[in-house]
Protein backbone atom coordinates (compact mmCIF):
# COMPACT_ATOMS: atom_id res chain seq x y z
CA UNK A 1 0.00 0.00 0.00
CA UNK A 2 0.93 3.23 -0.76
CA UNK A 3 -0.57 7.02 -1.64
CA UNK A 4 -1.88 6.43 -4.42
CA UNK A 5 -2.93 3.15 -4.15
CA UNK A 6 -5.09 4.40 -0.85
CA UNK A 7 -6.48 6.88 -2.62
CA UNK A 8 -7.47 4.82 -5.70
CA UNK A 9 -9.04 2.36 -3.72
CA UNK A 10 -10.88 5.27 -1.58
CA UNK A 11 -11.88 6.76 -4.92
CA UNK A 12 -13.40 3.14 -5.98
CA UNK A 13 -15.90 3.75 -3.14
CA UNK A 14 -16.63 7.58 -2.44
CA UNK A 15 -15.00 10.10 -5.03
CA UNK A 16 -15.61 13.25 -2.50
CA UNK A 17 -14.24 11.27 0.59
CA UNK A 18 -10.81 10.86 -1.69
CA UNK A 19 -9.98 14.23 -2.80
CA UNK A 20 -10.51 15.13 0.86
CA UNK A 21 -8.36 12.85 1.70
CA UNK A 22 -5.66 13.50 -1.02
CA UNK A 23 -5.71 17.23 0.32
CA UNK A 24 -4.65 15.89 3.99
CA UNK A 25 -2.05 13.46 2.80
CA UNK A 26 -0.91 16.21 -0.06
CA UNK A 27 -0.33 18.83 2.48
CA UNK A 28 1.58 16.66 5.17
CA UNK A 29 4.47 17.82 2.93
CA UNK A 30 4.51 21.07 4.60
CA UNK A 31 6.02 19.50 7.21
CA UNK A 32 9.16 19.08 5.05
CA UNK A 33 9.62 22.73 4.55
CA UNK A 34 12.11 24.23 6.22
CA UNK A 35 12.18 27.64 7.63
CA UNK A 36 15.43 29.72 8.10
CA UNK A 37 14.02 30.09 11.77
CA UNK A 38 15.73 27.79 14.63
CA UNK A 39 13.93 26.29 17.30
CA UNK A 40 13.58 28.14 20.73
CA UNK A 41 16.26 25.71 22.07
CA UNK A 42 18.49 25.88 18.81
CA UNK A 43 17.51 22.28 18.08
CA UNK A 44 17.16 22.19 15.10
CA UNK A 45 15.13 24.74 11.99
CA UNK A 46 11.53 25.16 12.18
CA UNK A 47 9.42 23.60 9.63
CA UNK A 48 6.12 25.43 7.78
CA UNK A 49 3.75 22.79 9.30
CA UNK A 50 4.59 23.70 13.52
CA UNK A 51 4.68 26.79 12.55
CA UNK A 52 1.76 26.85 11.31
CA UNK A 53 0.34 25.77 14.38
CA UNK A 54 2.70 27.97 16.74
CA UNK A 55 0.94 31.06 14.61
CA UNK A 56 -2.33 29.97 15.44
CA UNK A 57 -1.52 29.62 19.15
CA UNK A 58 0.09 32.62 19.50
CA UNK A 59 -2.55 34.76 17.62
CA UNK A 60 -4.80 33.25 20.20
CA UNK A 61 -3.08 33.94 23.70
CA UNK A 62 -2.25 37.74 21.94
CA UNK A 63 -5.67 38.45 20.45
CA UNK A 64 -7.05 40.79 23.69
CA UNK A 65 -4.36 42.80 22.78
CA UNK A 66 -5.61 42.92 19.23
CA UNK A 67 -5.57 46.82 17.58
CA UNK A 68 -8.80 46.46 16.16
CA UNK A 69 -11.64 44.41 16.45
CA UNK A 70 -11.04 40.94 14.80
CA UNK A 71 -12.62 37.81 14.25
CA UNK A 72 -10.26 35.41 16.43
CA UNK A 73 -11.53 32.25 14.34
CA UNK A 74 -10.73 33.84 10.89
CA UNK A 75 -7.00 34.93 12.11
CA UNK A 76 -6.62 31.29 13.01
CA UNK A 77 -8.57 29.60 9.74
CA UNK A 78 -5.80 32.58 7.86
CA UNK A 79 -2.94 31.06 9.70
CA UNK A 80 -3.70 27.58 9.25
CA UNK A 81 -3.27 28.27 5.30
CA UNK A 82 -1.44 30.90 5.37
CA UNK A 83 2.34 29.32 4.20
CA UNK A 84 0.62 25.86 2.45
CA UNK A 85 1.61 27.36 -1.12
CA UNK A 86 4.72 26.55 0.02
CA UNK A 87 4.63 22.92 -0.83
CA UNK A 88 5.41 23.73 -4.40
CA UNK A 89 6.96 27.22 -3.91
CA UNK A 90 9.25 26.67 -0.90
CA UNK A 91 9.53 28.95 1.96
CA UNK A 92 11.34 32.98 1.11
CA UNK A 93 13.50 34.39 3.97
CA UNK A 94 11.77 37.31 4.75
CA UNK A 95 14.74 39.66 4.64
CA UNK A 96 14.95 38.34 0.78
CA UNK A 97 13.05 40.83 -1.02
CA UNK A 98 14.47 39.84 -4.29
CA UNK A 99 13.28 36.31 -4.49
CA UNK A 100 10.06 37.18 -2.05
CA UNK A 101 8.83 39.30 -5.24
CA UNK A 102 9.97 36.51 -7.64
CA UNK A 103 8.12 33.62 -6.12
CA UNK A 104 5.08 35.76 -6.33
CA UNK A 105 3.99 34.16 -9.34
CA UNK A 106 4.88 30.80 -8.71
CA UNK A 107 3.15 31.12 -5.07
CA UNK A 108 -0.26 32.09 -7.08
CA UNK A 109 0.04 28.73 -9.00
CA UNK A 110 0.68 26.50 -5.81
CA UNK A 111 -2.35 28.36 -4.48
CA UNK A 112 -3.91 27.21 -7.85
CA UNK A 113 -3.62 23.76 -7.54
CA UNK A 114 -3.17 22.67 -3.76
CA UNK A 115 -6.38 24.12 -3.01
CA UNK A 116 -8.43 23.09 -6.13
CA UNK A 117 -8.12 19.42 -4.57
CA UNK A 118 -10.28 19.68 -2.31
CA UNK A 119 -14.24 20.16 -3.31
CA UNK A 120 -16.13 23.32 -2.64
CA UNK A 121 -17.10 25.17 -1.23
CA UNK A 122 -14.23 24.32 1.28
CA UNK A 123 -11.62 24.50 -1.78
CA UNK A 124 -13.02 27.91 -2.36
CA UNK A 125 -12.96 29.15 1.04
CA UNK A 126 -8.89 28.18 1.68
CA UNK A 127 -8.23 30.06 -1.86
CA UNK A 128 -9.98 33.14 0.35
CA UNK A 129 -8.23 32.62 3.49
CA UNK A 130 -4.99 32.92 1.68
CA UNK A 131 -5.81 35.67 -1.28
CA UNK A 132 -6.94 37.93 2.30
CA UNK A 133 -3.52 36.67 4.08
CA UNK A 134 -1.48 37.71 0.85
CA UNK A 135 -3.30 41.24 0.60
CA UNK A 136 -3.51 42.29 3.91
CA UNK A 137 -6.39 44.40 3.58
CA UNK A 138 -8.48 43.53 6.44
CA UNK A 139 -7.85 43.53 10.49
CA UNK A 140 -7.69 39.16 10.04
CA UNK A 141 -5.04 39.78 7.98
CA UNK A 142 -2.79 42.35 9.55
CA UNK A 143 -3.43 40.45 12.72
CA UNK A 144 -1.94 37.38 11.61
CA UNK A 145 0.98 39.03 9.83
CA UNK A 146 1.81 40.92 13.28
CA UNK A 147 1.79 37.80 14.59
CA UNK A 148 3.99 35.65 11.68
CA UNK A 149 6.36 38.64 12.44
CA UNK A 150 6.52 38.18 16.12
CA UNK A 151 7.23 34.63 16.86
CA UNK A 152 10.43 34.23 14.48
CA UNK A 153 11.40 37.44 16.30
CA UNK A 154 10.93 35.65 19.58
CA UNK A 155 12.88 32.47 18.64
CA UNK A 156 15.58 34.30 17.44
CA UNK A 157 16.09 36.26 20.96
CA UNK A 158 15.26 33.04 22.82
CA UNK A 159 17.90 31.06 20.92
CA UNK A 160 20.81 34.12 21.19
CA UNK A 161 20.56 35.43 17.30
CA UNK A 162 19.41 32.55 15.57
CA UNK A 163 18.71 33.60 11.86
CA UNK A 164 19.41 37.20 12.19
CA UNK A 165 23.35 35.80 13.12
CA UNK A 166 23.05 32.89 10.69
CA UNK A 167 22.44 35.94 7.94
CA UNK A 168 24.63 38.71 9.40
CA UNK A 169 20.90 41.41 9.72
CA UNK A 170 21.63 44.59 11.38
CA UNK A 171 19.00 45.61 13.77
CA UNK A 172 17.94 48.90 11.68
CA UNK A 173 16.77 45.89 8.93
CA UNK A 174 15.04 43.18 12.05
CA UNK A 175 13.53 46.83 13.10
CA UNK A 176 12.40 47.72 9.56
CA UNK A 177 10.75 43.83 8.42
CA UNK A 178 9.43 43.34 11.79
CA UNK A 179 7.78 46.97 12.61
CA UNK A 180 5.03 45.24 11.55
CA UNK A 181 3.93 44.10 14.60
CA UNK A 182 2.55 47.38 14.90
CA UNK A 183 -0.55 46.51 12.94
CA UNK A 184 -2.05 44.37 15.05
CA UNK A 185 -0.31 44.50 18.11
CA UNK A 186 1.44 48.32 18.66
CA UNK A 187 1.95 47.68 22.58
CA UNK A 188 3.39 44.45 21.73
CA UNK A 189 5.87 46.00 19.03
CA UNK A 190 6.71 48.35 22.21
CA UNK A 191 7.93 45.87 24.16
CA UNK A 192 9.78 43.75 21.32
CA UNK A 193 11.59 46.89 20.07
CA UNK A 194 12.72 47.63 23.38
CA UNK A 195 13.75 43.41 23.55
CA UNK A 196 15.90 44.63 20.22
CA UNK A 197 17.78 47.46 21.42
CA UNK A 198 18.40 44.82 24.67
CA UNK A 199 19.60 42.31 22.24
CA UNK A 200 22.16 44.72 20.14
CA UNK A 201 23.44 46.34 24.50
CA UNK A 202 24.12 42.71 24.64
CA UNK A 203 25.74 41.41 21.23
CA UNK A 204 22.75 38.92 20.36
CA UNK A 205 21.75 41.38 17.45
CA UNK A 206 24.18 43.61 15.16
CA UNK A 207 23.61 47.13 15.51
CA UNK A 208 23.27 49.18 12.52
CA UNK A 209 25.79 50.36 10.47
CA UNK A 210 27.94 53.25 10.95
CA UNK A 211 26.82 56.08 8.40
CA UNK B 1 19.87 36.93 25.30
CA UNK B 2 18.29 33.86 26.23
CA UNK B 3 14.67 33.33 26.33
CA UNK B 4 14.10 34.51 30.61
CA UNK B 5 17.15 37.18 29.97
CA UNK B 6 13.78 38.33 27.29
CA UNK B 7 11.21 37.78 29.19
CA UNK B 8 13.09 39.58 31.74
CA UNK B 9 13.48 42.84 30.08
CA UNK B 10 9.61 42.23 28.92
CA UNK B 11 8.23 42.19 32.29
CA UNK B 12 10.03 45.16 32.76
CA UNK B 13 7.98 46.91 30.54
CA UNK B 14 4.99 44.88 30.93
CA UNK B 15 4.06 42.11 33.03
CA UNK B 16 0.91 40.81 31.02
CA UNK B 17 2.57 41.35 27.76
CA UNK B 18 5.79 38.83 29.00
CA UNK B 19 2.96 36.60 30.50
CA UNK B 20 2.29 35.52 26.89
CA UNK B 21 5.31 35.73 25.42
CA UNK B 22 6.37 33.35 28.06
CA UNK B 23 3.55 30.68 27.05
CA UNK B 24 4.83 31.20 23.52
CA UNK B 25 8.18 30.38 24.06
CA UNK B 26 7.08 27.57 26.29
CA UNK B 27 4.84 25.72 24.22
CA UNK B 28 7.98 25.96 20.97
CA UNK B 29 8.86 22.67 23.22
CA UNK B 30 5.60 20.54 21.76
CA UNK B 31 7.60 20.73 18.12
CA UNK B 32 10.20 18.34 20.07
CA UNK B 33 8.03 16.02 21.17
CA UNK B 34 7.73 12.93 19.11
CA UNK B 35 4.76 10.53 18.06
CA UNK B 36 5.19 6.89 16.64
CA UNK B 37 3.68 7.47 13.60
CA UNK B 38 5.56 8.58 10.26
CA UNK B 39 5.11 11.24 7.76
CA UNK B 40 3.49 9.97 4.97
CA UNK B 41 7.02 9.53 3.07
CA UNK B 42 7.97 7.62 6.44
CA UNK B 43 11.18 10.21 6.00
CA UNK B 44 10.94 10.96 9.93
CA UNK B 45 8.47 10.30 13.06
CA UNK B 46 5.85 13.23 13.28
CA UNK B 47 5.92 15.73 16.24
CA UNK B 48 2.66 16.98 17.98
CA UNK B 49 2.97 20.41 17.01
CA UNK B 50 2.86 19.74 13.23
CA UNK B 51 0.29 16.59 13.69
CA UNK B 52 -1.79 19.52 15.56
CA UNK B 53 -1.52 21.74 12.65
CA UNK B 54 -2.63 18.98 10.31
CA UNK B 55 -5.51 17.60 12.37
CA UNK B 56 -7.10 21.85 12.42
CA UNK B 57 -6.68 21.24 8.75
CA UNK B 58 -8.06 17.73 8.61
CA UNK B 59 -11.20 19.06 10.37
CA UNK B 60 -11.32 21.69 8.25
CA UNK B 61 -11.51 19.83 4.97
CA UNK B 62 -13.77 17.58 6.50
CA UNK B 63 -16.50 19.62 8.02
CA UNK B 64 -19.03 19.12 5.68
CA UNK B 65 -18.87 15.17 6.56
CA UNK B 66 -19.91 15.58 9.91
CA UNK B 67 -22.69 13.43 11.34
CA UNK B 68 -23.82 16.44 13.81
CA UNK B 69 -23.91 19.95 13.66
CA UNK B 70 -20.28 21.44 14.93
CA UNK B 71 -19.17 24.23 15.29
CA UNK B 72 -15.86 23.66 13.19
CA UNK B 73 -14.13 26.80 14.89
CA UNK B 74 -14.73 25.27 18.53
CA UNK B 75 -13.18 22.10 16.96
CA UNK B 76 -10.20 23.97 15.15
CA UNK B 77 -9.60 25.11 18.61
CA UNK B 78 -9.68 22.04 20.33
CA UNK B 79 -7.29 20.33 18.37
CA UNK B 80 -5.27 23.32 18.34
CA UNK B 81 -4.42 22.86 22.12
CA UNK B 82 -5.36 19.05 22.45
CA UNK B 83 -1.31 17.98 22.45
CA UNK B 84 0.01 20.83 24.72
CA UNK B 85 0.11 18.94 27.95
CA UNK B 86 2.52 16.05 26.11
CA UNK B 87 5.36 19.05 26.66
CA UNK B 88 5.37 17.97 30.10
CA UNK B 89 3.72 14.45 29.73
CA UNK B 90 4.89 13.34 26.66
CA UNK B 91 3.30 11.36 23.55
CA UNK B 92 0.79 7.78 24.49
CA UNK B 93 0.72 5.76 21.86
CA UNK B 94 -2.78 5.36 21.13
CA UNK B 95 -2.33 1.28 21.56
CA UNK B 96 -0.78 1.11 25.00
CA UNK B 97 -4.14 1.22 27.13
CA UNK B 98 -1.85 0.58 30.26
CA UNK B 99 0.59 3.72 30.06
CA UNK B 100 -2.15 5.63 28.90
CA UNK B 101 -4.45 5.27 31.98
CA UNK B 102 -0.95 6.00 34.02
CA UNK B 103 -0.45 9.22 32.49
CA UNK B 104 -3.75 10.70 33.12
CA UNK B 105 -2.87 12.24 36.51
CA UNK B 106 0.09 13.73 35.07
CA UNK B 107 -1.47 15.08 31.93
CA UNK B 108 -3.77 17.10 34.65
CA UNK B 109 -0.80 17.88 36.13
CA UNK B 110 0.37 19.29 33.29
CA UNK B 111 -2.34 21.39 31.87
CA UNK B 112 -2.99 22.76 35.52
CA UNK B 113 1.24 24.67 34.78
CA UNK B 114 0.94 25.28 30.92
CA UNK B 115 -2.33 26.86 30.89
CA UNK B 116 -2.14 28.62 34.07
CA UNK B 117 0.85 30.60 32.16
CA UNK B 118 -1.77 32.03 30.27
CA UNK B 119 -3.50 35.54 31.61
CA UNK B 120 -7.38 34.46 31.85
CA UNK B 121 -9.75 34.78 30.21
CA UNK B 122 -7.54 33.32 27.47
CA UNK B 123 -5.85 30.53 30.40
CA UNK B 124 -9.41 29.38 31.27
CA UNK B 125 -10.19 29.14 27.96
CA UNK B 126 -7.27 26.87 26.43
CA UNK B 127 -7.69 24.50 30.17
CA UNK B 128 -11.97 24.56 28.95
CA UNK B 129 -10.86 23.27 25.45
CA UNK B 130 -8.35 20.78 26.67
CA UNK B 131 -10.87 19.17 29.15
CA UNK B 132 -13.21 19.47 26.70
CA UNK B 133 -11.14 17.01 24.38
CA UNK B 134 -10.47 14.64 26.98
CA UNK B 135 -14.24 14.30 28.33
CA UNK B 136 -15.88 13.48 24.42
CA UNK B 137 -18.94 14.70 25.56
CA UNK B 138 -20.01 17.20 22.54
CA UNK B 139 -20.07 17.05 19.42
CA UNK B 140 -17.12 19.30 18.91
CA UNK B 141 -14.53 17.22 21.15
CA UNK B 142 -16.11 14.17 19.21
CA UNK B 143 -15.59 15.22 16.01
CA UNK B 144 -11.83 16.21 17.20
CA UNK B 145 -11.36 13.20 18.34
CA UNK B 146 -12.12 11.22 14.83
CA UNK B 147 -9.93 13.54 13.22
CA UNK B 148 -7.54 12.79 15.72
CA UNK B 149 -7.77 8.83 14.41
CA UNK B 150 -8.14 9.60 10.54
CA UNK B 151 -4.97 11.34 10.22
CA UNK B 152 -2.76 8.62 11.59
CA UNK B 153 -4.66 5.86 10.04
CA UNK B 154 -3.90 7.84 6.73
CA UNK B 155 -0.18 8.66 7.17
CA UNK B 156 0.31 5.07 8.26
CA UNK B 157 -1.33 3.76 4.73
CA UNK B 158 0.43 5.64 3.11
CA UNK B 159 3.69 4.66 4.33
CA UNK B 160 2.85 0.91 3.89
CA UNK B 161 2.69 0.15 7.22
CA UNK B 162 4.73 2.88 9.29
CA UNK B 163 3.82 1.97 13.47
CA UNK B 164 1.33 -0.61 12.55
CA UNK B 165 4.02 -2.24 11.36
CA UNK B 166 6.96 -1.07 14.23
CA UNK B 167 4.56 -2.41 16.74
CA UNK B 168 3.46 -5.67 14.90
CA UNK B 169 -0.42 -4.21 15.45
CA UNK B 170 -2.94 -6.50 13.46
CA UNK B 171 -5.73 -5.24 11.67
CA UNK B 172 -8.40 -6.46 14.40
CA UNK B 173 -6.48 -4.01 17.11
CA UNK B 174 -6.01 -1.30 14.24
CA UNK B 175 -10.20 -1.16 13.35
CA UNK B 176 -11.08 -1.41 16.96
CA UNK B 177 -8.81 2.08 18.05
CA UNK B 178 -9.98 3.57 15.01
CA UNK B 179 -13.68 2.44 14.57
CA UNK B 180 -13.94 5.82 16.46
CA UNK B 181 -13.87 7.51 13.33
CA UNK B 182 -17.66 6.44 12.60
CA UNK B 183 -18.42 8.61 16.07
CA UNK B 184 -17.72 12.15 13.78
CA UNK B 185 -17.70 11.06 10.34
CA UNK B 186 -19.21 7.34 9.79
CA UNK B 187 -19.48 7.84 5.90
CA UNK B 188 -15.61 8.61 5.99
CA UNK B 189 -14.87 5.59 8.52
CA UNK B 190 -16.96 3.14 5.89
CA UNK B 191 -13.88 4.12 3.58
CA UNK B 192 -10.95 3.89 6.37
CA UNK B 193 -12.63 0.25 7.10
CA UNK B 194 -12.23 -0.86 3.37
CA UNK B 195 -8.72 0.81 3.22
CA UNK B 196 -7.62 -1.58 6.23
CA UNK B 197 -9.47 -4.32 4.70
CA UNK B 198 -7.45 -3.86 1.35
CA UNK B 199 -3.70 -3.34 3.41
CA UNK B 200 -4.37 -6.85 4.94
CA UNK B 201 -5.03 -8.09 1.20
CA UNK B 202 -1.73 -6.81 0.62
CA UNK B 203 -0.10 -7.42 3.36
CA UNK B 204 0.48 -4.21 4.91
CA UNK B 205 -1.54 -4.70 8.03
CA UNK B 206 -0.68 -7.90 9.63
CA UNK B 207 -4.28 -9.99 9.78
CA UNK B 208 -5.59 -10.76 12.93
CA UNK B 209 -4.73 -13.68 14.78
CA UNK B 210 -6.07 -16.99 14.18
CA UNK B 211 -8.56 -18.09 17.11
Amino acid sequence: MDAERALAVAAGIDQDIAARLRFVLEIDQLKNVVRQTLLADSSRRENSAEHSWHLAMTAMVMAPLAEEPIDLDRVIRILLVHDIVEIDAGDVFIYDDEVRRAKEIEEQGAADRIFALVPDPIGAELRALWDEYEARDTPESRFAYSCDRLQPLLLNLAGGGGSWSTHGLTADRVKEVNSRIEWGLPTVWGVADALLDAAVDDGTLLPPPED
